[in-house]
Parts: C-alpha cells; sequence; structure tokens
C-alpha cells in the first residue's frame, strides 16, 4: 500500500468555482479560481456544503484589511477530502470532514496543556494566508487569492492544514453537520466548558443568533430552571422557546434598563450571562445582569465597532467573572467528535437552526438575508448551483 | 445563669477617645466621643490594636461624601468584648475578636450558598452608619460621628454588628493577629479562593504592598514556580523575596512596557495576574500580561480614580478571565478562624509586614507612611497613648 501511494502521482492544481469577494462589502462575484495541491500536512477538500457565520459577513464588510483583496470567505464547511499533502497519515481521500477556524496541531504549549484551545501553530489565521508558508492556495490568472481563517469554504474546493479538520462519519448530513464547525459548537462550549453551567440555575443570553440559541440549548440540558433571552427582534420568542428559552425581553419594550429587569426576575441577578451579540457595550450590560458573589459573564462575539471592554469596578470585586472564548472553549480534534455524536444520537439540535438551503450560484442572498437579520442560519449547497 | 443574665443592668455608654476625621484629608483629631450601648445584636468592643489599610487612607482623604464627617475611620482591628447587645448569644464579654468590614449573617441567600462572602444583609455599610437602623453608635456632645465599614476602629471603644466580629483564642497576639481582619487575608484568599494558584504556576503582581506581598506568600505556599513581582518602589525588592517573590520588576526602569517583559519571562504570559495597586489601568496591563487559554486577572484594589475597568475584547476572547473579590473572597465568620489558626501554628507570615507600632497618639503619623509609601502594615497601639 505504501508503494502504491509513493507511486500515485503528485496532486495537481484544480480549477474550480469560487465566490469571491472583490471589495470590502462588494457582493460576491463567481468566479473560476485555481485551487493549489496541498502543501505538506495540509489536505485538499471538495466542500459539500459551508453555512453562514456573522463573522463571515462582519469580516467580508470590514475596510480594516483592504490589501486582503480578493478573498474568499467562509469557515464553517463540510466537505471530502479530494486529496491529501506530504506527511498527512491521519485522512484518506473521500473522508467526510469538518473545517474549522482554530487548528489543534497536538504538540504546541497550548494544545500539551489539555486545557486550551488556542492553538500556537495553527491558532486564528488573521492575514489571509496559509499557516505554513504564508501563502495562499488560491489564485485567478496567477493572482493570489486571500484565505479567510485559514478556511474559505466559499469555494468548490480548498486548501486546509489537516490540524484544520476533524473526521465525521460517512452517514452524517453533510449539509447540517456543518454547523458544528464553528456556530452551534460556541454557544454550547460557552454554556459547558466555559460557564459550566449549574443545574437549578439561572441564565441570561443577549442576542437570539444561532450562538445565542445555542447557548439556551446547552445551558437547558445542563438543566438550568430559568433561561431568559435578549433580543431586539420580537420573532426570536417563538425560536427562544424551541431552543429553552423560559423568558423573553426585548429591551426595546421596556422603560428601564434591561439589567434592572433581569435582576428583578431573577432575585438579584443571573448566575450566568452569556454576550452573543458582537457588541462591547452589551458586555457591561451583561455583566451588570449578573450576580454579586459568583455571576460569570461570557463574552462570545466579536464585536463589530468599539473593541473596547468597559466595566466599572465594583462589579468585579463584588466577586462576579468576565471571561470569553473563542470556539466555546472546544479544542477541535480533541472534543469535536464528541459533539458530533452527539447530533448523530439526536441529543443536540442542529436541523431547526437552518433557516435557509440555499444554491451556491444564490450564496449572496446569504448575506443579505444575515446583514436583514432574517436568518439563523443560511446553509449554501456546493454542488447545486442553481434553484 | 439567665435569670442571672437578665438581671445584669444593660450596659451604659461610654465616654472615650476616639481618632476624629472632620473632614477629608484633615487631620485626625483626638477627641471625647460617647459610644452608645450596643444595640440588638450587637456588640461593644474594646479596641486593642487596629492596623491602618490603604483604604482607610483613601477614604479619608475622598471627597465623594463630604455629609459623613465626622467620621471614625479603621477597620482592621483586634478587641475585647467589653458588652454584648439584646439577643446576642456568641460572644461573651472578654472574648477576643478580629472586627470584619464584611459581616456573615449566615440566613441570607448569599451567605447560606457557601460560595459568596457577599452578605445581603451585613455587606459592605458605605453610609457611615450601622446596618441595623441606619444610626451611628458615636456622638460628640449629641452630635453624631460617622462609621467607617460598620467598624470605625480608631477608638478606644466601637460598637459592631455581632456579625461582624469573629472570635479568636486568648493566646494569639492581637497587635499583631489584626492585620488577618483585612489586608493579608484579602491577598492569601485572592491567591486560594479566587484565582485557585496552582503548583509550578507563575503568578505576577502588581504592587507589593500588604495585600501584594500576601498573595505571594499565598502563590508560593501554593507552589508557583516564578512569583514576579511588580513595584515602582525599589525597596520592595528585598521585601519581595521574602515572600516568595522571585522575580522583581521595577516599570520605571524599563524601555518598553512591562507586560512585554512578563510575556517574554512567562513563555507566553503568567497563569495568574493580580491588581494590587488600585489602578483600573493597571488592571488592563494585568490582563494583558497573563496568557491565553487560561490566565486569569484578580483585581483585588479599589481604584482611587477612573473606576472603569477597560480591556480590548481580544484579551478575553482568547480565554483569559478577569475576575475580582473582596476580602479574597473568604467568609469571614465560617473561614476567618481557620486563617487565624495558620497564623497561630505559624503557617503564615504576618509579623513581618509590619513596620511600624505607633502609639494611639500619633495615629496622624500612620496616614502620613502610607501616603508617604513608607510602610507596610502600622499598627496603632490603643492601650499605649503615648511612646
Amino acid at each position: 500500500m505504501a508503494a502504491a501511494a509513493a507511486s500515485s502521482p503528485p496532486p495537481a492544481a484544480i480549477t474550480c468555482r469560487a465566490a469571491v469577494a472583490w471589495g470590502p462589502g462588494q457582493p460576491l462575484v463567481m468566479e473560476q479560481v485555481e485551487v493549489a495541491p496541498p502543501g505538506p500536512m495540509e489536505i485538499r477538500v471538495k466542500v459539500v456544503s459551508t453555512s453562514v457565520c456573522r463573522s463571515d459577513v462582519s469580516a467580508w464588510q470590514s475596510k480594516a484589511q483592504p490589501d486582503l483583496f480578493p478573498r474568499i470567505f467562509g469557515h464553517e464547511a463540510s466537505g471530502v477530502v479530494e486529496s491529501v499533502g506530504e506527511g498527512v497519515t491521519e485522512f484518506q481521500v473521500g473522508d467526510h470532514v469538518l473545517t474549522v477556524f482554530i487548528g489543534e496541531c497536538k504538540s504546541c504549549k497550548h494544545c500539551v496543556s489539555g486545557k486550551s484551545n488556542m492553538c500556537q501553530k495553527l491558532g486564528l489565521e488573521r492575514r489571509g494566508v496559509m499557516h505554513s508558508d504564508q501563502k495562499t492556495r488560491f489564485s485567478i490568472k496567477g493572482k493570489p487569492v486571500y484565505h479567510y481563517c485559514a478556511v474559505s469554504s466559499f469555494s468548490e474546493y480548498t486548501v486546509v492544514h489537516s490540524g484544520c479538520a476533524v473526521k465525521v462519519g460517512s452517514t452524517v448530513p453533510m449539509d447540517r453537520v456543518c454547523l458544528l464547525s464553528c456556530g452551534v459548537s460556541a454557544g454550547l462550549g460557552a454554556a459547558w466548558n466555559v460557564a459550566n453551567v449549574s443545574k437549578g440555575s439561572s441564565v441570561v443570553i443577549f442576542g437570539l443568533g444561532t450562538v445565542g440559541l445555542s447557548v439556551a440549548q446547552g445551558s437547558k440540558m445542563r438543566g438550568a430552571s430559568k433561561i431568559i433571552g435578549v433580543d431586539t427582534n420580537p420573532e426570536k420568542q417563538e425560536k427562544g422557546k424551541a431552543f429553552g428559552v423560559t423568558d423573553f425581553i426585548n429591551p426595546d419594550e421596556l422603560s428601564e434598563p434591561v439589567q434592572q429587569v433581569i435582576k428583578r426576575i431573577t432575585d438579584g441577578g443571573a448566575d450566568y450571562a452569556f454576550e452573543c451579540v458582537g457588541d462591547t457595550g452589551v458586555v457591561s450590560t451583561a455583566l451588570q445582569s449578573c450576580c454579586d458573589g459568583w455571576g460569570v459573564t461570557v463574552t462570545l462575539g466579536v464585536p463589530k465597532t468599539k473593541p473596547e471592554v468597559s466595566a466599572h469596578y465594583a462589579f468585579l470585586l463584588s466577586g462576579r467573572t468576565l471571561k470569553g472564548s473563542l470556539f466555546g472553549g472546544w479544542r477541535p480534534k480533541s472534543d469535536l467528535p464528541s459533539l458530533v455524536d452527539k447530533y448523530a444520537d439526536k441529543e443536540i439540535q442542529v436541523d431547526d437552526l437552518v433557516t435557509h438551503d440555499i444554491a451556491f450560484n444564490d450564496i449572496n442572498k446569504s448575506l443579505e438575508l444575515m446583514l436583514e437579520n432574517k436568518c439563523l442560519r443560511c446553509v449554501i449547497h456546493m454542488a447545486q448551483l442553481d434553484n
């Protein structure tokens, strides 16, 4: 077998369709891109489904990195291994995988610690290139096309580091399990790993998007007795109920600060507060909404504006904790398979978070829906080019 | 016995000497004050020793509550029960006690929880009166003299709620154990209860006063392998060593931000960072000095100026935790006796934190020494009126 593998011709570049952003906020354009063969320890993946996360949209709109265009966004995805690079033994052609936006090298200080998912080798990639050689694997007529989070799943094929992919069973629905690649896992992990929600506790969740609803689901599974959902969109009230929200508050309908209402209905403040909006002002409100002594506030959102979190020191001195997490504290390779199993065993809800199935050709529609707050997750079906 | 107790005459008011502040920052004046008998569930204490804490000095200087003068400061104290009010069964005349600035009623939601020291009945008192009836027990010629933290130990006698005192053995040196009433306990508790410092870990402490040195001591006892002390006072280098500091940094001597130096010598950031200065800007520096993934920053100081703690969200999203504590998370009645035992058994250092023994008459000298950063703890000896 080894000899056979050694004699296989090395994978060649592939030309395929990708939805390319040519500038901040400009509609994605379907282009023919060249996808290089996977480098050492990399794999090339035929993307099957990619769901659209708020951070794809925020990064697409952001004018902070104008040099990183043209660029291919997308990171919450499932696919099939098309070819493997030198040294890859973990994956074989045909394996079903999830891509992950933070990898796990299993050898750095953080991976070895067993208590961190901040891999020092395959951590969040912000420069639009691959971790290993700081270069792109995409090009159009020889001109590089930049990556996003070293995943770039808005393409029929993509190259990822083998440390940034997780094998999944071949019977799991690819067009739904992709949600575990980011949003759903982030929410569940925030409740389970980061806050460690306890039975009988009170929880408040600011923002009932995919992440917030997954925090609700995780809190309900832990036996929280009160799960307060806060959202300015009244349609979230019904959706919230389906994921465990027991009390819904629309701050726009209040005549007093939302934290006062929360303190009243929780007898002094919630045990746990989660910021899932991506607004540092809301982080401060969340901290004020949790209780003295043991209240924990977890911030999950990436703020679109003011990056500074601010809080009066007295909220900390009174025994509250403010913490954050990326990907819900999960170590992708070590922990994600167990979440996939829970999905396969119908222990966790994922399907109900998909509000739209969209053909790859219509990917811009998913960005519009996200900007208009009219969706939870849109799943892009790569093989289905037209509705 | 019950009959005999019932027939005892009720305690009368006492006239004694107290160091009274007549206005913010004005030198304390030795006055004859009338100390009312203890009310229900209160005890009157003959103060033996009171050490001076930074918060006494900050509150004395503060112009935020001009109506609360004249006022008697002091809260870190030991004494002997002189009389007990109606309903008090826990204390008897002659008992040795420590006063505490946050009480423990043992019946409110927080006390019952077993995981909080934020007693809802006897929490931090900020209005200069007693918890029970919002009145003072001190007066001068019928005019009320305000309390501080419901303790006011800069007086020969004071009245405290029985929930704000802890019995100590009669063989423990009163003029040293008073330090456990606030500063030393706050530091040890921050390391043990709040941060939960682990063996082999790295710790950075901003501010090597009594609290910071006690964090160092607590960290050393937990087996931390690197304890970095940061202080602008070069004299703290030697003192720090005696309490376990392994590396001393004077930020004034650096040509780069202190957090960069700390990240370098800890290979990415300390496991734990403690802010013991009372400066919200330093809280932000502390958060930047601890590591991704599991770094914990504990803020202990009460800021003298800007009350807002500010931090870039990315430091939280990368898995760091920011938390605070009052009195090191200790529940005074439940936990303080074990600390007193540790002191009696010479397991913890307290005596070496006392830099000055001062007669009550000279109490203003202790405030000056604190303002000039020339002391750790000054112990005021109430019985000794002159040097």
